[in-house]
C-alpha cells in the first residue's frame, strides 16, 4: 500500500467523544499493517461550537453556521482534499457550506439513506436529535430512495434526547432502559431497520454492542471517508 | 466553566492509534458536563511521517524532521496556542522544533521525569523504542531529576520493540507474555517504578490495565495539555 496524496479533514467537536469515536473507526476500518498505511487526516475538534439543535430550533442559526464555516475554511486552508462532519444535525448546514468550498464534503445523511436502501427495508426508524428530526433531514433523504421514515412520538423523542444529552454528552454510559423503550417502539411500528442518526448514538452502539438492525450513520461516513481517500477497507 | 481562548495543537499520527488514545485521554480527563466544556483542539494525524526510530538510527533524520516541522507550522498557522506531540521518540527533535515556533511545545519526556521524581523512586525502568533509548532522551531527563535510568538488556529490548511494532502498530492486541518478561526484569533490577516511554505502550496500558507502578508518559502529557489550556482535570 502506498501513501495517497489525500488528506481527510474532519470537522468535529460535536461532541468531542463522537469525533474521537469517528477517528477510531477510521483507524480500525482501514486496511493497515504499519503507521504509514493509515490515511493522513486533520481533525478540528471545535468544542466551542454552539449546540446545533438549540441553534436551529431557536432560529439562532447564525453563530452555529459561522463556526462551522470557519472550521471548513481552516480545513480547506490546511490542504484537506475531502471533508467529513461526524455530526448528523450539522448536515442541515452542509448544502450552504458546500457552496463556500471546492473541497467535497461527504453527506452522511444521503450516504446513510443509500446504505439503508440496500437493506431492502421499507419502513425505517430514525433516532436523532430534535434538530435533525424537525428539519426533516432523514425524512427527505429516505423519501428520495423510496423508504418511509418512522420517527418516535414526542414522549419517546424526549427519551432519545435524554440518552444523547443526559448520558453520552455528559460523559456517562448510555442508559440501557432508555434504549430498550426505543427498541420496542421501532419493532412494534414495523420498522425493517433503524438509523442511528446522531453520532452520540454511534458512541452508544459500541457501548451496548447493538445488532445490525441498527444502521450506524457514523459507520457509513467512516467507510466512505476511507474509500474517498483512496484507501482500502480492512477485511 | 467558560471556554478559554486556547487551542491545543496535537502533532500526531505516530502512530494513529496512539494519537487517538491521547485525544481520548484529553476528553476523559477534562472536567466537562457538556460539549462546550471541552477544550478546542486541532489534531494533525500525519501517518505518512517516516518511522522515527528507523530515521534516527540510520542517520536519515532529515525527512522525519522536515515532516515534523511542516506539522508544527500547520498547527501554528491554524492558531494553536500550545502543542503536544504524543510520540516519545519524536522528542529527540523537539529542541530544534521549538526554535522554529513561538508556540510552546510541551516536553513529554521532561514532564514525565518530574512526575517520576514525585514518586520518590531512585531506580527507574524505561520501556521505549530503540530510537528513544539510543538517543538517551529519558536517561538524561531522569539524571536531571536525580534518578537512575534502567534500560532492558538487548534481548529484552527486542521484546519491547516487538510489542510496539509487531503488536500495537500492526493493529493487534499486545502480547501479555512479552510484557510479563519485561515486568519480571524491572522488578528483579530493583526499579521503584517504570516509565511507559512509547505511546504504543500507553495504548497497551489500557488494554492490560497495568498498575500504577507504570508511569504513563502519555497520561502526563494529557494532564499537562489540559491544564496548559486553562481547563480543570476531572475529579
Amino acid at each position: 500500500m502506498t501513501q495517497s496524496n489525500h488528506i481527510l479533514g474532519i470537522l468535529g467537536g460535536m461532541g468531542p467523544q463522537a469525533s474521537n469515536t469517528f477517528y477510531q473507526r477510521i483507524i480500525a476500518r482501514t486496511a493497515a499493517q504499519r503507521d504509514q498505511d493509515h490515511l493522513r487526516l486533520l481533525l478540528w475538534s471545535d468544542a466551542a461550537i454552539p449546540d446545533r439543535t438549540a441553534g436551529i430550533l431557536s432560529g439562532q442559526e447564525g453563530p452555529v453556521y459561522d463556526a462551522l464555516l470557519r472550521g471548513i475554511k481552516l480545513l480547506e486552508g490546511a490542504g484537506c482534499t475531502l471533508i467529513a462532519i461526524p455530526c448528523n444535525t450539522s448536515h442541515y448546514f452542509v448544502p450552504r457550506l458546500q457552496q463556500e468550498t471546492k473541497v467535497p464534503i461527504l453527506h452522511m445523511i444521503r450516504e446513510t439513506a443509500v446504505a439503508v436502501q440496500e437493506t431492502g427495508a421499507q419502513r425505517v426508524g430514525v433516532l436523532a436529535t430534535d434538530g435533525t428530526i424537525q428539519t426533516g433531514l432523514y425524512q427527505k433523504a429516505l423519501e428520495a430512495v423510496g423508504c418511509v421514515a418512522v420517527t418516535p412520538p414526542p414522549e419517546l423523542q424526549r427519551t432519545v434526547m435524554s440518552l444523547i444529552y443526559d448520558d453520552i454528552k455528559s460523559g456517562r454510559p448510555g442508559d440501557g432502559a432508555k434504549f430498550a423503550a426505543l427498541d420496542r417502539f421501532l419493532h412494534q411500528a414495523g420498522c425493517g431497520c433503524a438509523i442511528l442518526g446522531c453520532t452520540e448514538l454511534s458512541v452508544y452502539r459500541e457501548q451496548a454492542q447493538l445488532p445490525p438492525y441498527y444502521i450506524d450513520a457514523m459507520e457509513v461516513l467512516a467507510q466512505q471517508a476511507i474509500l474517498g481517500c483512496g484507501k482500502t477497507l480492512a477485511p
